[in-house]
């Protein structure tokens, strides 16, 4: 009993901290974003939010669960407010390059863990194994789709034929599998995590592609 | 009692009939926006699902009723997952035009059953009149909505100035009334259904069209 | 005892009387918006409604808060309905800029109301002041912004660098601030309300601006 409360603390903890950095990374993409779409103060704001926030929202949304992420830690939407007011002030033309460089890795790791932590939330409501693995596409990659929706741009995780949310539909089939297996919950979250970020940089580095539609030029 | 509890399995089976039925045309309707996008794999998966699922989960999530269809019937996902993968393989642009066509009834069908049912649980929820008749509009119409956000497009159904959701809304006015009459459930969404299936084809076929804006060219 | 319920009941009415008028403003914004799309009825129906309820309805979606203003109220959709026809058939061109105008107050007015409501409305769930903050702004901004992504338009209210949003903020924060001091619950609203809603026409007037980002032309 002791045992169970332990590991459930620790993954609890592992959890925040996992989806603090992860958020950083989506939060960056948003203010990019609205940098490039010239929208005002507020407008980056909002996109930023969406971007770090949107998906786990919408998933919580959907499994009905409260309080929100960042209900809960709701000291992080402060700390946003202050970057992006700092970003509007600061933020020129040739930060956006090194940017969007820099939060490729973080953003690796939060594909990874998003999907993963996801999924995992999804399974102890014991849903059906696909909705658990799309509950964590859905944390992984609906804050990028409702930015870009935001934006009113065609959703780049609908539209860069990169393996992205195919990576994180995968691992969240592993985590399943994991819990199947019997291992310890951190372990679920953990393995497929890491798996999840190596295949996405070896995607970024190799580029990979989806398949492309069969067009005939008729 | 034992009657009651008959006629309410007999609803139930015709609910989820009715439910894959429909649900079949309006997949076929994201499918087809996918590709005419040119989306990713993902992309597709994402808009054909959302075309299927995405009017009975928006009503499910505002009336607060859960499991979603989806998440009962999740087999259905997998399916999709599958028709999609071997759309992204197979289909040809000549398949558009024929698909356009093959789905024109289904969709009538699907328009019918889905604002009959849609009314028909919001009833049960004891809802104003109005509102019902909306949530059978929005469980029939917001799937599609949902599609052309995602790719970007002003819906169709705000735009084509057909009478889709007008229809809709009208066959759910009938739900209401046929239960005011206390006819059997299942009569209370057949009914209905039927009438605005076949209105919906006559639609098509004498090409009728919503009243325009008096726009004055000055 | 007695007190309390008096005021509860009086600032009930005062909600109801609030959202009535804003939502008048708020709506006939979204029958322009589909006017100058060209939408068709179902299209304006659905703008000019998304416009009115949109905010509140999503800020009760989040705090998980049924039922929802229009189902309450479900006569102002029927209102809401007939007006929407109305306009079809007599609307001009030359109208929209007089439209516009017009609604100016009642907007500003509907600013101030909804922000302090909406912000007061999560208060009373214990949230966290800048949730509660935001939760007034969503009431306040984010019909208009659904609105606008129905309309396949960035939303004005995060492109227009007006500061609208900005001022629903700080009017939340106020709210917060009044609550801290023990201020009756219709003081909490009343009082702030009222300033957003001068300097929202205040900032009109003199047609202050956000601070845009420092863009050099390299």
């Amino acid at each position: 009993m002791v045992d169970v409360t332990a590991s459930t603390l620790q993954v609890s903890t592992l959890q925040v901290a996992i989806e603090i950095f992860a958020t950083s990374a989506f939060a960056l993409s948003g203010l990019i974003a609205g940098f490039r779409k010239q929208l005002d103060a507020f407008g980056v704001f909002v996109v930023t939010g969406v971007a770090a926030f949107g998906g786990g929202t919408l998933r919580d949304v959907l499994l009905d669960r409260r309080p929100f992420f960042w209900v809960d830690h709701a000291n992080w939407i402060w700390l946003m407010l202050g970057v992006c007011m700092l970003a509007m002030l600061f933020m020129r033309n040739k930060h956006i390059q090194l940017t969007e460089r820099a939060i490729l890795i973080p953003d690796a790791l939060g594909l990874g863990l998003y999907a993963a932590l996801g999924t995992q939330i999804a399974l102890q409501q014991q849903l059906p194994v696909i909705v658990c693995a799309l509950m964590g596409v859905m944390t992984a990659v609906f804050g990028g789709v409702l930015r870009d929706i935001f934006c009113n741009e065609i959703p780049k995780a609908f539209s860069d034929y990169q393996p992205y949310a195919v990576i994180a539909f995968l691992g969240g089939l592993m985590v399943w599998l994991l819990n199947q297996l019997g291992l310890a919950s951190w372990l679920c979250i953990f393995i497929p995590a890491t798996l999840m970020t190596i295949l996405r940089i070896l995607a970024i580095h190799f580029e990979w592609r989806l398949p492309h539609w069969k067009i005939e030029s008729n």
